[in-house]
């Protein structure tokens, strides 16, 4: 159970079998750093081309089509003092015929206290002023190879997982992936500091991280949709236009593990699901929609 | 500002201009009952025929088209010791290739306890055994007349209300409705002791309950969707299908709230629910899906 | 067999149990007139407010819910020279970071000739100068009063049929709808001189018409969607959004009919549909969109 | 202007930036054949997995990204005297509850009389007896290599075309396609005897095919979405779901492509489709929908 210091000299903007950067082992660990969204580092340096650029591939030694990956976000967290924003919530979360009020493309600029652990504006000017808010930090998009050779673009998601947006996958978030490819090759990046729902402006407060995870290997576990799991609660993750589609794929992957891995019979899963389900937006801004459906542990014995 | 005392003698199973049973003052108080989405009393006994029967319509006096109705949910608790649920994930929640494990339209009974709080499964037998949860009572079908003539069955929902199945309708809430015709013409039913976010199983915990809510009246005050603000959050509905479009109905009237209401300038108000937005799923089992878009009162400086 | 010469006096904007203007019994004909979505009739005068006012409705004798009331439109003609379209397609069928290149709400005239069979735009003046087209008259909105006490908007459209702008409901086209109340109820407008597929810019060329229509009654016959025919085809139509809903609801009912009535067992219609099914968009531009599948009677040697 | 005679030797299920098969130059014309969806050649014999494998990719010299290349079909037509179809409408195509009837995977075998120019039912029996349709033969799945490294899926399609199984696309047709990549890299394959709108079993009468077409590259020329002409029509074509996003990106670009190239006015190109557009529906099976977007050639002086 090695832990690994990879510093990573070039990126993906899309996630696909690449040469993997890095081999590690089930159990391993790996400490390193993301670019923000628009290619930047913790120097502020613009290092590579935007588009959510992703550090990797690793490569998983063992992993192969079928199997489950496990990673555990050890540590996720800005190493810089500022972030980016968009400022106008996107065309497609507004109605169609609400007059857009502003110029697209705006940026807003906010401050990092990584000691206090807060984000604030800076720029522009609004009646907000200085509004200061909690850093919540999360990576809005990391994944594996995905099958039949596709190569695809950090700008949208599927079942590899990709930009999903979601602020449940933060620092100390369990996540599992199916594996598509031998060696999965997982990448990371698109780190937020905090981020809304739905990625309505099309980021959340965008940076560079420092990232820390820890991968094991579910040899002949076959997962259809990334899962993932915190101390209260377990979930699924369905990534799809429209968002009905992956509340569907996402409800679906969780009837299916209730009844694998928690005992449940498929009457139990359903009734339980019935008035215990939670659901969680991630982005809404993307090619394709995130949809998470949770259920809190109490509900099942842990 | 008196308390009326409603006793129901008949229900509707759509929303429009029906006869009003009562009219009210602003400021008055109403305590009375609905029966279950099944049309069954406090007593268990059938009264109407199912279908989300709704008590009403309480006509309040000076509403006009244009104005805001305000209803504030001051007491809604199950006034009987049993609901019920449906049994099975609802079709167009799971995916299209999914093949059903389960019958539908089985029931499931549960036992209320009022004093605990809490609800009990009673039956079929799961492995879920006599699972337990705690009460949450909320109304999932309520509403005023809509436009333009028209009678809304309480199967659907859309921008006069109806069975928006959304779990932050509980008591303490404060919820704004656009008024379509004279009177308004309140409508209320549908109480859930509990209920999954979703509504996906078709049910919350159906039962019959007390209900006691008071009315305001904002003249001259024109709102889009229905909103609704409780000691946290502001928060506005849109519904439609699919989701998509319901959440571009809530943030768009989200969008209008803040600026309106809460002092934001465009950028502020874009740039803020950029980042703090959080959104709740109604129900994505009815004709129309529900999605909840909502802003933290700590942002707002209440 | 009586033929019934009616004169409206005034209309409906939403469908439902209104006060039937006429009582007609199977077999009977109607010739009568309808006015144009804004409301002005053949001499240009308006008589009633605007929005797919309906004539109607009519009450069929013997009509019971589950029944099917056949609708001949035997003529369907404008009854004077001009018309009006919208200018700009709407926002919803564009994407939505297009950005608009022209304000909404114009208005397009147009000159028709009814000897000819042409309508002629005539203002605003633009690179089509004046273009041209031949006339293909249809109605855009027709139904029955719909179930469960509802009273529908004829903005919009569902089971009952309403505001579908289909180009398929011309003349001579047979059309069946789903009795929901006594009397079915028929409600008749929105004439269009033409239309393009989908109704893109919210309008046909609107205009007044002659309108002569044949009921019959299929008693005990029960169907869930408006169906049609015509000497090639028989169709059957979904009306919901998103329009991959009314894709299902359209081919369901479709699958249904082979079977029923075209003595296809299972196996043979899903094969037949897979290789000669075609689809037909109505509009895209109500709160519900419409989708026509259709088949060939090459194919159901008829 | 050299005509290649080019004989596959392995084929591609993703479509992306393969090694090219050949480089052709602007004029050239190529006459090639491509296997069934399910990996088998003209002999019938499987020469490679299935999943709509690709033929190619062909780079076409001087092509560049921002440039467009031009597809003529010379001639599409099957090489073999059978193919197969599925026997099931899709779950996703049919109404959430409809009760599947059959069990998915069957397959329907076809005979291909090639001299006659039809495709007759074969097996299994079904009321349909031995139904006999003429051939339509067209391409299922071509496109170019995407944008931004991406390499996508046979089973879908986007801004590069893909898996669009659009019956328009058939001999005598020129198809238009944004050029993403240096050489443009275009793939072909997926040929369909027959096809009913919308691919709703899963497949058209699929079979090996005789392919020829040449290319031609508009330098400087940029587009968004594949676009196409035929003798009567233009075309554009918009691939997402839901069916509505695609009917958005299909408008768009039509309304560009009138403004840019045949010589409209914003104005004129708007009220030209409102009362001139056709729709029609390429797949609603796959991943991404299909819809067409149509303008009679009449109707723009060519």
């Amino acid at each position: 159970m090695a832990t690994h210091h990879f510093r990573p000299t070039h990126y993906h903007t899309a996630i696909g079998a690449h040469e993997p950067v890095l081999c590690i082992a089930d159990g391993d660990t790996v400490i390193t750093t993301t670019v923000d969204a628009g290619g930047r580092d913790a120097s502020g340096e613009q290092v590579t081309p935007g588009g959510n650029p992703q550090t990797g591939p690793f490569y998983v030694e063992g992993a192969e089509p079928g199997d489950t990956l496990v990673v555990h976000f050890d540590r996720l967290y800005p190493n810089r003092d500022w972030g980016y924003t968009g400022t106008v919530v996107a065309a497609n979360v507004v109605d169609p015929w609400f007059v857009p009020e502003l110029p697209e493309g705006g940026r807003a600029r906010w401050r990092i206290d990584r000691e206090q652990g807060t984000a604030t504006l800076v720029e522009p000017a609004t009646k907000l002023g200085n509004l200061t808010i909690p850093l919540d930090p999360m990576l809005g998009c990391f994944g594996v190879a995905p099958p039949r050779g596709q190569t695809i673009s950090t700008a949208t998601s599927a079942e590899h997982g990709g930009n999903m947006d979601y602020r449940g996958f933060r620092q100390g978030v369990t996540v599992y992936l199916p594996v598509f490819v031998p060696g999965a090759l997982l990448h990371v990046g698109d780190g937020h500091a905090v981020q809304g729902d739905g990625e309505i402006v099309g980021t959340g407060i965008e940076t560079s991280f420092d990232v820390q995870f820890t991968v094991r290997l579910l040899k002949g576990k076959r997962i259809h949709w990334p899962r993932g799991e915190d101390d209260n609660y377990i979930f699924t993750v369905g990534n799809a236009r429209p968002l009905d589609q992956a509340v569907q794929h996402a409800t679906t992957e969780m009837l299916r593990w209730l009844q694998q891995d928690y005992g449940l019979d498929a009457l139990g899963a359903n009734i339980l699901l019935g008035q215990c389900v939670e659901y969680d937006v991630g982005n809404v801004f993307d090619p394709a929609y995130t949809m998470v459906c949770k259920v809190h542990k109490r509900w099942l014995n842990l």
